[in-house]
């Protein structure tokens, strides 16, 4: 009877029919009038959206910083904010953690036990030891940093290596290969549109992860084309683009029409993109 | 009157003649008999070990996945840990962020405002973004991801690029060369001696922070070759080696004992290593 991560956010596409995750990053100092701007305001701000975004979107995501900069205080936010997401959306855990395999299954136990994520973000920088605590304990998915949506992404994850390649698309190839199950996707941020397909030709298979959209400027139209079709299904990630739609009194509506607006519109490209699912 | 975190690292490996940084990561399971395995208890046991091994250390670490497996109590552990640390040392935050900027501003607020650390370990991945909000909010110091001392590290930090240097020694060039004023370090394993010149070679003048000595199996010779003379000083880091001497009653005195043994260890490797200061 147990659904795993991966059932339950391809049940959640097929039910909103949209790809949209939508990130609850809080700064207290943005925080709508009305609201403390403590880490009480923050979880009381974060449970609001959750509930006004969750209609329509697949999955939560939450980035740790955004909480972390509360201190203890912001990790009980972050804990509150978590339990207020219902059991058919996926909560992700945006904590793009690193480390060696001993201090990677104590991260581990931070954010799938302790917090409870059905997905992580984890740096690939020091390899599979930095990944597979993550793996070895459920079900849980990991979507690994390949291609971020920063200015100075392209610094490392450009380079090229003696084959040709770049190390971004490295790291895709490398990943699609050791993680072949789908639960291991791909961070691929939307604001270098030409490295999203660069990337998709690299691993055909894996699901992505797409930020970058709303503020940061990312191309929606080149992240549909790629998060649709893939047997591991992909999400669209929006924070800004719905949390900064949420500064009014009406913070709550404005959220859950932001939310909305990108559902519509990923739905109408949706049905124009829907094909055979790609194979690897 | 204001000592930068660079000024009192080069004086306190000055009074105690070697570059000894300890590790505090508490595993519930292994506190010693008579400490409560809770977030109280990790506090206790921490807060017990930086006073035993202060008098013999320039610096304390704090690897926050050992906290954050306890959540928000964790948390408010490591901030009791963090304060019980004599004015004198530095603290490391070992905590290996790397975000886009806006979140990487977060985790700058995070600890090094929250917390008060005085330097912060940073992955490279995704470039400058994820390094410089650590280094825009006063003088504290950044050591940044080089060559790790995980079995996985060669994964990627070993793939060569087109000019036929590492990753690992390319992300030690750029730091070198962005960063020249002695505040961004690297961490470079000592598992891996070999690699421990050649990341000295690509990058001359940064300050090393070199873990892996002890149950990972590093060499410490090689380690002090490369930690001494540098312009910025270097750390060689002992976690498990200290903390895993205290699983007995008297565990205060046996990590005393531990982080004085390596430090009698480094004074009289000093004393033949010593020469004149290396310039880039």
């Amino acid at each position: 009877m147990s659904v795993t991560p991966l059932e339950r956010l391809a049940a959640r596409i097929a039910e909103t029919g949209a790809p949209l995750c939508a990130g609850i990053d809080p700064v207290p100092e943005r925080l709508p009038a009305g609201i403390e701007r403590t880490a009480a305001g923050v979880a009381e701000w974060g449970s609001g959206i959750v509930a006004a975004v969750s209609p329509h979107v697949a999955a939560i995501k939450l980035n740790l910083a955004f909480y972390e900069a509360l201190g203890a205080d912001g990790w009980r936010a972050l804990e509150r904010v978590r339990a207020s997401v219902p059991s058919e959306l996926i909560v992700i855990a945006d904590a793009k953690r690193g480390d060696i395999g001993p201090s990677a299954e104590r991260y581990a136990i931070a954010l799938l036990d302790h917090i409870g994520a059905d997905a992580v973000t984890v740096s690939p920088y020091l390899g599979e030891d930095a990944v597979e605590p993550f793996l070895n304990r459920g079900e849980q998915l990991v979507y690994l940093l390949a291609r971020t949506s920063n200015p100075s992404a392209p610094r490392l994850q450009g380079e090229r290596l003696a084959d040709g390649h770049t190390l971004a698309e490295t790291v895709a190839a490398w990943a699609a290969d050791r993680w072949p199950d789908g639960r291991v996707g791909l961070v691929v941020g939307a604001t270098a549109p030409d490295e999203l397909e660069a990337m998709r030709a690299a691993a055909p298979a894996p699901g992505f992860l797409v930020p970058g959209i709303g503020p940061q400027g990312g191309d929606l139209d080149a992240a549909l084309r790629n998060v649709h079709g893939t047997a591991a299904p992909g999400l669209i990630a929006a924070s800004r683009a719905i949390a900064a739609a949420s500064g009014a009194q009406d913070w709550r509506e404005a959220a859950a029409a932001a939310a909305s607006a990108l559902q519509a519109r990923m739905q109408v490209a949706g049905a124009t993109l829907a094909g055979p699912i790609r194979t690897p």
